[in-house]
Order: C-alpha cells, then sequence, then structure tokens
C-alpha cells in the first residue's frame, strides 16, 4: 500500500483525554477515532490488526473443533425473560423498544440465544458434544467509558458456546477451549495468566479468566511461578495430563489470594504482576437449557438438559492489551504475528528520480513476493517518515537513499530493537521473504 | 468438515411463512434461522456463504482503489442534526437513548460519520482523491419485515464514500465504483442490469441501481439488450470510453420507463425483465461536506468542500438474490465462486468399514489438496443423504458406495447439470484439484 493514497492520520500530540498509553497510541498513530462516547470506528491501519487478532482467535477455535456461525446483534427481550436475565442484568444492557413497542435490546452476551438456536435444531444426543462460536459486536452501556477501546461501549468479542450429555463432557470441552485460548495468546505474541475465577452470577462449576500481564493491568495478580515456563511446546502437544496440570496451576486475583489461607505455591515461587483481562471462560452446566426448558434425547430414551460452557475472548480489547505490554517511548512495537503490515518502505527521496525509481522497484518485488509493505513514497522530510514509522511500530523498515544507493545498499532495521543494518538489495529482499 | 460433527440443521418441510423460494431454501437448507421478526442468525453453512460473498464485494473495492475502514453500529443523534436527516429520517430509523439521556440510532448508513471521520482527519488537496469502506451490520426497522434477508431489519451492507475535489474527479470515482460493482456481480454468478435511478432525497447528479435478473423481482426493468451481451473481458478491460458507454446503456424501472417519451432503444432490443436491486450508487456532490461545514484547502489555498459519492451493495440480500437465481426443484445450485463448499463428499454405506475406509482416505486427500469438502460420513440412508446434498447445492458430490469400489470407481456428479459420472478414484481427485 502506497501512504500516498492510504489513509492514515497521525498525530505528535498525545490527547489530552487519554489516560493510559494504549490509547494514546491508539489515537496518535491513526489506529481508531472516537465517534461517540466509549464507541470508535477502526481506521484501517487499526482495522488491519483487528482482523489479524481474529483470524488466529478463529484458527484456534476451529482447530479445537467449534464451528462458526454469526448471530445477530439486536436480540428480543423475551428471549432474556425466559432465562430471567433480563430484569437480572443492570443498566450496562442496552434496552430500546422497536417501531412496534416490541422490547429489544443490543446483545452484551448469547447464552439465550444460542440455547435457543441450538437447542430447537437438536434433539438426539448422537448431535452433541457440540461447540459453537461467533465473533460479533456487543454493546455494554458502560457509566463511565474510558481507556479507549480497553473499556468501550461497543466492542468485538468472541463468544463460544459448549453443549455436553454430562459433565465429564462438559469438563473435556472446557479443557480443550482452556487450551485453545493458551494457544492463541501465545501465537498473539502475549503472556496469559488463567486465574481462577469465583463462578459469581453466572453460576456453574468452574471458571478462568485470561490476564495479559502488562505493569498498567487493572488487577494484581498471584501466581505460580510454573505459568511463566509454559512453553508454546507444551501447548501445542499438550494431553489430558498435561492440560489437567495446567488448568491446575495456582494463579488467583488479589482479593481472592487474600482469603486463601494455605496457599499452595511457596513464597520463592510466587509472582506477583498486574494484568488486563482479555478472556473469560464458565462451565455453567445445565441453568439456561433447564431455565429455558430445552432438551435432548439420551441413549436411552430419557430426555436430558444439555451441560453447557461458555467461552469468551475481548477481541478488541486485545488490542490495547498488546499495546500495554508491548511499546517503547517512540510508539508501538506490534508482535509480528498481529502486525498491520509486515515492512515500512521509506523514500528518502521522493523528489529524486533514481531513489524513486529504486524504491519503487523495491515495493514492486516486495508486493510480488507477498510481503505486506507500507511504502512511504510522499514527498516529506526523512525525519518525519521516520518517527511516522517507529511511531506505528510495523516489525520492519527498509530505508531507501540517495547516500546508500551510491554505494549499493539500503538500510534494514529492526523495529524492536532498534537495530540497523547497511544491506545489499539482494540480501533485504532474501531476508525479508525467509 | 465431516457432517456428523457439524451444525446443519436441514428441513424437509417448506417453512409455511417463507412466501418466496430463497426464504424458503435459506430455511431448509440451514441457513439462516430467525431470532426475532426480520432478524436472523446467520448458520455455520449460510455464514460460509456470507463470507464468500463479502471476500469478493471486498476484492473488487480494493482492486478499484478503495481503502477498507470499519465504523460502529451505533451512531449519535447529533451527527445526523448536522446534516438535518435526523428529522427528515422515517420511523425505519432505529433510535433510543442510552442510560445517561443521549440518544443514540443504530446506523442505518453512514454519510455523516464517514465525512466527519474523514475531513476532520484531512485537510490539504494533497490527500484527496479518497474513496474509503466499510462491511457493516446495519438496521432499518421495516414496517413489515418479509421474504427472509431480502427484506429483514438487521443486515450487512458494503458502503463505500468517496471524497474529491471537484465535480471532474468525482465522475472518475463513481465510475471506478460502477464497474467495480459490475465485476463484483459478474464474479458471483450473476447477470446484473444497472438501472439509472431518480436521485430522489439523498440529492445528486447521478444515480444508478443494480438489479439481479430473477423471474420473483419486485421490479419491472426495461433495458437495452446490449447490457446482457457486455462480457466479462470488456469489464476487465474496462476503460474511461468503455465505461461511459456503460453507464450510459439504456435501463429503467417501469415507472421511470413509462415516463420516457422517446425510447432511445429500438423496440426489438428493448428487453423485459424483473430485478431484485442489491446495489446502489449515488454522486451527491457537496450536499454533506457543506451541511456539516467540512472543507479541505485547495492548491491554490481557496477552501473548498469535497464533492462526494456513496456507494452500497446488500451483501446479505446478494443471498437471496441469487438463490431467487439460481436454484431447481432439488435444492439450491451455489454459483462456484459463493458455494460454501466445493464439493459434497457421500459415504453410502457408514456401517460398512472397507467402505468407510476408502472414503476417508479419500476426505484425507481432499484435504490435502486444498478442496473445501464438506463428508457425509453419518450412518444415514442414502437417499437422504442425496436429498440433503441436492438441497444444500454444492458444486459437486462425490458418492463412494460399495457397488462402485468392488469395481474401482466412485461416481462424480455436478449439482447444476445432474450429470454423473463413473471415475476411479484418480480421475475423480485429479478433476476436482484441476
Amino acid at each position: 500500500m502506497r501512504l500516498s493514497r492510504y489513509f492514515l492520520p497521525v498525530s505528535k500530540e498525545t490527547p489530552a483525554d487519554a489516560q493510559i498509553v494504549s490509547h494514546q497510541l491508539m489515537l496518535r498513530a491513526g489506529l481508531i477515532r472516537q465517534t461517540a462516547a466509549g464507541i470508535y470506528a477502526w481506521l484501517p491501519l487499526g482495522l488491519k490488526v483487528l482482523r489479524n487478532i481474529e483470524r488466529i482467535v478463529r484458527e484456534e477455535q476451529d482447530k479445537a473443533g467449534a464451528i462458526e456461525l454469526l448471530m445477530p446483534t439486536i436480540q428480543s427481550a423475551d428471549l432474556w425473560r425466559q432465562s430471567e436475565r433480563y430484569d437480572a442484568y443492570g443498566p450496562e444492557m442496552l434496552r430500546f423498544k422497536d417501531r412496534k413497542g416490541s422490547e429489544m435490546l443490543y446483545g452484551p452476551t448469547n447464552e439465550e440465544m444460542i440455547t435457543q438456536i441450538f437447542l430447537s435444531a437438536v434433539k438426539s444426543y448422537r448431535d452433541l458434544p457440540r461447540t459453537l462460536y461467533h465473533v460479533q459486536w456487543k454493546f455494554r452501556d458502560e457509566v463511565r467509558p474510558r481507556f479507549g477501546i480497553m473499556r468501550g461501549r461497543e466492542f468485538l468479542m468472541k463468544d463460544a458456546y459448549s453443549f455436553d450429555l454430562d459433565e465429564e463432557g462438559l469438563k473435556a470441552s472446557y479443557e480443550a477451549m482452556f487450551v485453545a485460548y493458551l494457544r492463541t495468546f501465545a501465537r498473539l505474541g502475549l503472556q496469559a495468566v488463567p486465574v481462577r475465577a469465583p463462578t459469581g452470577p453466572i453460576g456453574g462449576t468452574l471458571s478462568h479468566e485470561f490476564h495479559i500481564l502488562a505493569d498498567t493491568g487493572e488487577s494484581a495478580l498471584f501466581y505460580d511461578a510454573a505459568i511463566d515456563e509454559v512453553s508454546r511446546d507444551e501447548l501445542l502437544s499438550a494431553d489430558a495430563s498435561s492440560i489437567a496440570r495446567l488448568t491446575g496451576l495456582y494463579a488467583m486475583e488479589e482479593e481472592e489470594h487474600a482469603k486463601v489461607t494455605d496457599c499452595p505455591v511457596p513464597p520463592e515461587r510466587l509472582r506477583t504482576r498486574r494484568g488486563i483481562e482479555v478472556g473469560h471462560i464458565f462451565a455453567f452446566g445445565t441453568k439456561y437449557s433447564a431455565s429455558m426448558g430445552l432438551s435432548v434425547q439420551a441413549s436411552d430414551g430419557s430426555s436430558v438438559h444439555p451441560h453447557m460452557g461458555s467461552y469468551g475472548i475481548g477481541v478488541s480489547r486485545l488490542i490495547g492489551a498488546i499495546l500495554e505490554a508491548s511499546h517503547d517511548e517512540k510508539g508501538i512495537v506490534w508482535p509480528e504475528s498481529v502486525a498491520p503490515f509486515r515492512l515500512g518502505l521509506v523514500n528518502m527521496r521522493a523528489d529524486d528520480g533514481s531513489v524513486t525509481s529504486a524504491a519503487d522497484e523495491i515495493y514492486g518485488r516486495l508486493q510480488d513476493a507477498g510481503v505486506e509493505t507500507l511504502y512511504d513514497d510522499r514527498d516529506e522530510r526523512g525525519g518525519a517518515k521516520f518517527a511516522t514509522m517507529d511511531l506505528i511500530g510495523l516489525p520492519w523498515q527498509l530505508i531507501v537513499g540517495p547516500r546508500g544507493l551510491a554505494s549499493g545498499v539500503v538500510e534494514l532495521k529492526r523495529r524492536a530493537t532498534g537495530e540497523r543494518e547497511e544491506v545489499s538489495v539482494e540480501s533485504a529482499l532474501a531476508r525479508l521473504t525467509a
């Protein structure tokens, strides 16, 4: 993409109303723009990151055997009356009437709807187990929206729902999602801590929150150092016994940890860090299937309420968490897996025909090789171009200037380390396409 | 995907409340499920089709130079007061108050929002022209939702907005979108007629509707036979003069045609067919930029209101149009480009170990070759499996049974023609992976 034809409104100034660094960077780097309190438009660069995160979330859901569908944003109040959550849910639920006076709401979550869809279609034990998921916009009418998309009102969430015949089946579905979550966060370049959560008003038997470690996190966590040592290989090859170990590792939020009188983790292995919650999973059993009167026929002919779980990831919120965990004083440092482009190509002298034709040629070759490139072909000062590239945080920068070209080299810079190297065009291309 | 692990609730019965064939087929083939009046959940098979359509729409928008962003579903009423459309818009607009009493609405379209986003970021002629688009859920509170997703309330739309310095620039942006639309519909396997539309309440100078030809269409069209003769090659190589020809070809809705006293098309070249509107494009000039007081600096230092156009495609509606145009008495006949899977693999005897292991092996090889396959591995009667496959309309069926295997063959069936052929496994795979 040529920057001269793109839409990337970056800003040098730190917006006064943005309190945390992720919010500041998202505004400054032209990722989002506020359109109402707690509601944001995703500008082209931000949307690309959002789509990359979605793709990784989807791939891991699919690998775990979950099946994607898509439920609408608007729901009928009657559906929520069946589960008795309509009155129980607070003012965070956006409620309204349509033109005919029917009570409707903008879905904050979908337990009721998926239960109705699934169990109106499925009648037999032979069609279980199933886990269904969707990635859809949700609305929670926060009383004080803040921190940009971290605590916004309209947000993108992946929510999955599992249906099993019995508690044992539910445990297997829960564990499959548990591991899928750890894999998802690892692929996003994030260190996640699965925190044992009180099951609370949603009910049920088992629940974990997933927190991303970041100094600016809103929760204080106490956890077993073994969590930091879980390797990617272990996640990829996780079997039943390693999953049992992983779900059992000690991790608590401060408030819960304070209640523990006999912490199983020796003091030298107990870590304290701050975290940002980006996922939450629940095994809640028959709460919805029973309250909504829905059942399937078991193999012995009896009628059973399926055991269910629900599994959420805050897809848009993850961008905030990534930024809190991955930035420096110059701007964003995207993990490779979610970067909006892999490379920023900088033409240092767009007013110089020979530099421009060299940069254009490199751009063409990068495109042919499938390297996602943002090409700064504008006629601007080099300093401003560098500042923009550092701010938007693409993993690599390739700088083409008259002096280098005279001696047959370009400059390749790694954003994360600031490391710069003068290399031939051929070797730069070889490195980037490897 | 193994059907035994999928979620595909098909039905033999024609739903009583579905009046038109596309609605009936979408319900019967398990593509959608109604969750409230005019509001639908997209089941896994339907979602795959929706995503395929989205992908083609996006690719053609990108090729035309449009840049994707994503605006939120919820908008502030104040934004619509600036353009004076808040009061003008009818009861189709879903309006409500948030918990603080701010007036909000579920966006039926985004002219105001994109104008504000773009022109608060762009100040100079050097950043024009630009065309921005998004694919987002919209809500129109239809008084009588009907025909399934064809006239639903929550629907998916691609809307693009162009910004140019002058009328001539706007004309070029309009023409680029005009051709992109024809290419999009051609790739979807549809025959589209661009109908000259009255500009109506949205104002402006030029407007076309795009209709898909189908006997059940709601509009009667009169058009120049030359439109039927536009070839894909002509669309792909369209230059300025051929675009001028295409935008000028005669096509009118009945009501408008009746007003024409001197039709330029000779009677023998005048076609009459019914159509379903799936796209609408407008060149409306400075209506929003002027009413919202937004301008950019021109090269001579003066201040100008950009000339704008807007360009919509009913993405979810397109599925209805495709089904109206492409079905037979047995069910759906998907065009290859949007089919949810390319192939249905049928195991005729899931209770026979040797048939199942042969079918499993073929399935594995199809997956390795990247052929999107729905594998009916269930222990059901062959007749029911055939009926399901014909109903869901995948382009190809591959049938593996004991008799064929004994003589080393499988049956390959083309859904569109019903043509069946006994071929070796190798030659079937070669055909499908070609």
